[in-house]
């Protein structure tokens, strides 16, 4: 995980919202802007950190569940490509705030690792009041087999947390 | 359940509380109005929902584990009981609510049954727009039989929901 331990001032309100490729993270990331910043005016104080984690590269091993070893090119196209999703992601939440006639503080953070773990440590040093995230309509199935990262971070954060469903229609 | 089926006009906010004995209910239900509602000035139309869910009684079986009759006496005791505990749930939630200069409109419903699939009939009969719950920090036994109500909450209501953890110091 790269990522500063840095606590917010006092006076300020922090909210964490943790996007990714989804629907569903942007959703939140809008429902966010509408209703728990949207009444802020000026003097504002509200920070909104926007936290992605990229999958951890598999850097320990270089051979592949199939046992072909990654070469070199493999390795850094892969980790092209996951720079590349941070910039497209933050690129589409910059695109969703942007429409947001508030005047709070943006700052961008990427982590790395397993999304749950990474979540949890990074509001738990940034010390924020609100962790605010989307909801992956996931089935039985999927969620037997991956777990939910909203259960176990409401299990494990210490702030509240938010989560944002993302009507059907929208 | 005894609540009757009704949507909140277009135009108003609905937030449904989960209020009950619990501490960390009347925390939730305190930064539910500090975080969300304290910003809402003349001309707003959030309509704040107190929801007690009471455990079913034992109509349908007058014997209890043990095997030992219920005499109608002692299910009327128990039925006063619970029926004192929604009055001083509610009146500790007043208390709450009061010391916030908010100009908020307040339904309170009380129901009964299991109480986590009665708070999401509830959120989705009433049409809301936000859940806010507390978080018991149970330890790993107690959850493992008891599950979670905001697990489940989480996994089958359709609005966003608030889990308010408190924190340790309060």
């Amino acid at each position: 995980m790269v990522m500063e331990k840095e606590k917010m001032m006092e006076e300020e309100r922090g909210i964490v919202v943790a996007v990714d490729e989804s629907e569903e993270s942007m959703y939140a990331l809008s429902w966010c802007l509408r209703n728990l910043l949207s009444q802020n005016t000026k003097g504002s104080t509200t920070t909104l950190v926007l936290l992605y984690v990229k999958p951890p590269l598999p850097v320990y091993s270089s051979l592949d569940a199939t046992g072909y070893l990654f070469a070199g090119d493999v390795l850094a196209s892969m980790e092209k490509y996951t720079n590349n999703l941070v910039n497209s992601v933050m690129k589409r939440a910059e695109a969703v705030y942007r429409d947001f006639n508030t005047n709070i503080k943006v700052e961008k953070k990427v982590g790395s690792g397993d999304a749950k773990d990474v979540i949890c440590i990074a509001v738990e040093r940034l010390g924020v009041d609100m962790l605010v995230m989307g909801s992956h309509d996931y089935g039985f199935f999927k969620r037997a087999l991956l777990g939910s990262v909203s259960d176990h971070c409401a299990k494990h954060v210490k702030c509240p947390l938010v989560v944002v469903k993302r009507p059907k229609y929208v």
